[in-house]
């Protein structure tokens, strides 16, 4: 029931899409940890919308932080990070507050929040609380960096296709809209993080399912494992130069919930954006008669291009907050 | 890097597979709720060993309630259940120590705790300790179905196959094992339950994450569903007796991490068991030196079959958590 | 190690006294509860400096509600409240840095975050960041009185003297400062709230310590209770009119953690305000030679003046959060 | 709501006074500390009835380890321990049932719980449950005794009266009982341990509240503190050899809820017993008839000689949560 995830290192988003602002709070970063601003406006530009095959949507994603850093480094008190929503244009969606987008929030918003909730834009559900994530992760990211763990995601799937193949996917769509695949790995963890019964899959998993649109979450092999026999599943260790690691890693980097020091692998599953174009069925809440809706404004045709770095910023927070 | 899940209800899991008890501590379960002790009795036996298809080992898995229930019914207080571990043979396991098995845990145990971990027959990472989850599961189970919510899992999937070939797929492993895939169906759940940025997707899988040998989580059509469309995927609303619905379920009973009254519906992807009859690579941690490794003793051919209880009790806990 | 408190209603604060502002997000307050704004100012305006007494600096604390709600209700996603630091003279403050100043966090802020906190004015440390704690507890003092539930504190002693003396204690300062004792007592709490072995008192002294300078909590008959006899401190029961209670209240409200429907009362013990104009010892932390420093500008002769509707609303946020 | 603390060392206590068991799981303990069991046993004693001036009830509050020891050290996986309760007499009790003892969470228990909760010998709320917090605050106390903190609590007050004169005070007493003071130091803390702006106290309190009958809790000067001036309550700094320090402990070891390196001092006032053998005016639950209670059995005369581990206890467990 809430907006917070973390141990030690604890992340509370705040925001709705055409509220004021959006941010976060990031209370536990260690002190005198250097920001390096052109490397985090970088990283959040990459979540961007305007970016090639995403929506032409223009927002100034520009982050403030207004407590917790000072002369360029963490005070070690709560980060507080907003990006200002300047650019708010409702008039798309206020006219649809009464019929519930299929596949999107509206309807249990309504549900649970008796009607009280913003829900212009998606409101606190928005992909756009992302934004945020990145902007605190995007620190995380670089403290990582410096003790030697690099993170980075891409897209393994687009509707079923490789990756490569986004292009042609993209141009058949006419509206509708596909899901995809993440793939994330890091690199450099030391052997002998997380643990206990509910260990680092726990945690990782808690804050990417936060990721709005995410549906699947596996560490490894994962699915494709559990269709495996043990011998072909198992990862064998070996001895090298006194090191000892795996030749194949369908652990994922983790076994028991600890690290193995091998890289850690996760996949994220996105369902396909449900705003389309394309007329749908739904109901009208307030006379609860079946009803045609037709979603207008233009959206990305696929979420999950716009998440590959948030699976990076929510992968270096899990990881920071092991590590503090 | 605990082994405690639960917001409301807190749910503490301790024990080592060959100390001298398992159990677990749940706090906050509400006061006077019965316990149908040979419901619950039953229910457990569907975890234990012994059964068809699984490892002939015996373990008398008795709970024993020794706190938070008073003339068969909770009292508000916590509840510990204890295990005794009676029928403990650590001999097939101790000459192992130093010989981390491909798979398990033994090779992080030692990278984290120094040594200092009690592995005999898994430890505290053995699957074993899911059966106090199941006895405390138990009992959210029996609260849960007064309130007209039921909870099922199921084998769908043995080794890649349909469940149906259970029996065949074991006849041809010869000392090797399978993965699994277990699907379970919640029903009854009121629309509205859940929320927050980090929602019910994200509570369950932190917990389900916790069953030892679990890799993958999905929610609806997960994974499938982001190799669909959008118009393939969203599931429309329409309204009948004034009740709103959704003919099909791919959003598996979640939006925005909020339940909308459909069946909840989560899959979660189990490895092959690690421990098989064959000769595998492996290491020595005093030497560091390559060796062969040759894991005696009998061993589930799939943990995913005792997993299926584990499953339902888990949902139960975590649903009963965001109705206290 | 956090600047957060609550369970199911977290409040995260965050801020330095200097930097660009200070606030807070609450995360869970219930959807849908009206925030009536004038009500809320003159409850702040209670806190705010310049009033009869306190410190002469002027401090514009306006909260700024930027997310979490809509219409003038709340929508059940996280508040977040800002106070910008408009009116910020830091030179005051600025050339003490290697000095710590006795009874303030300057000392221990060095030896944690290693001269990386942003201390000027006090920074995270500074009174000022109960100015955020009032904005969101003055919404749940709102909420709870609605539901018939009210919440007030007052001064009873300064200096050692009772509070009507208040004027006289204040002439004969010249320059020091002196403690106070604040008593806060709710009325119209149904019994039964609380409980566990770490109950209400638990909760109420985690927040209520968190307000800088306070170093005692105390309920009921308090530390004078430790010095009576089992005769005299218990309250009897008594009932009339088919309705049980006491009918004296050394319990302050609460038996075994949980509360008994009686009045909740406890008291906190403010410190005098280490800031004064008299010369003190310290020592430069960077030579690590004894100095003399005589600290600039002007102070409350005594923090617990404004540290009264603080009280009352760290009270509200932990009593609502055990009522959602 | 729950009978839980802590963060990266959480404790979670269980049991009923009469109930089978009582015990408490710690989960988050470092791996490879010894237990030198002599050692808990003679801490585990000083809590235990039947010295002098307590109650001659006989328990024996043998800690049986069921988890999370091996060999005699921790293995870092929860530690379970588990008090039998052998010498169980309830008939003393058990007629009191719908008569609540003034003083005592009887009825709390029953506005809470409606009836359900086992308050057998007060149940979970009774003094008895701090002993399993001593069997693990006891191995807290041998791990921070080998980095070179020493925890020391004793009666600085009985009934009003310095603690040497208790002998008098309770041979005056007739049935009747006293409150008492605690005064608890710890040394050879590191300066900057804690933070945040819910900090050491918090941490501190929360737990101690916890204590059955802890009615306050100050730190440093406390309560007096608040009477004081400014000149006299701020402790100096001073450097000598190359150590800064402070010649007077007004602030207890803490500023800003950090760890100054100086010693770490608090005190707990405690109730007197509820328990006395003078008759009192109480209430019928079933008949809400006014009624005299006459309470049999015999009780300590001053719960606050037996909570003297126990604050010790409490204090090792909250500071090595902080050094974890």
């Amino acid at each position: 029931m809430s907006s917070e995830f973390g141990t030690n290192i604890k992340v509370s988003v705040f925001g709705e899409s055409h509220g004021a602002a959006i941010g976060a709070v990031i209370d536990g970063l260690p002190a005198g940890e250097e920001i390096n601003e052109q490397e985090l406006l970088a990283f959040m530009a990459r979540r961007a919308p305007g970016a090639a095959l995403t929506t032409p949507r223009k927002e100034a994603d520009f982050p403030r932080f207004v407590s917790g850093v000072y002369k360029g480094k963490t005070t070690g008190s709560p980060v507080c990070v907003m990006i200002e929503n300047t650019n708010v244009k409702s008039s798309d969606y206020e006219k649809m507050s009464a019929i519930p987008r299929p596949g999107h929030a509206d309807f249990t918003a309504f549900a649970k929040y008796s009607g009280n909730a913003d829900m212009r834009g998606g409101g606190h559900f928005s992909g756009r609380l992302t934004a945020p994530i990145c902007a605190v992760g995007g620190i995380a990211l670089q403290i990582l960096k410096r003790r030697g763990i690099l993170i980075n995601a891409s897209i393994v799937e687009i509707g079923g296709a490789t990756a490569d193949k986004m292009q042609e996917v993209f141009e058949g769509l006419n509206g509708d809209s596909v899901g995809g695949l993440i793939e994330c790995c890091a690199t450099g963890i030391p052997a002998g993080l997380g643990g206990g019964m509910f260990g680092l899959e726990s945690k990782l998993s808690y804050a990417l399912f936060g990721i709005p649109g995410v549906k699947g979450v596996e560490f490894g092999s994962g699915f494709a494992g559990s269709r495996k026999k043990g011998s072909e599943n198992n990862d064998a260790f070996c001895v090298k130069d006194e090191k000892i690691f795996t030749e194949t890693n369908n652990h994922g980097g983790l076994l028991g919930g600890i690290t193995t020091g091998m890289p850690l692998v996760f996949r994220i599953a996105l369902k396909p954006t449900p705003s389309i174009a394309l007329e749908q069925d739904s109901v009208d809440l307030n006379t609860l008669e079946n009803v045609k809706l037709k979603i207008e404004g233009r959206h990305d045709p696929c979420i999950a291009i716009r998440a590959v770095p948030v699976a990076e910023a929510v992968c270096a927070l899990v990881l920071l907050d092991e590590m503090v």
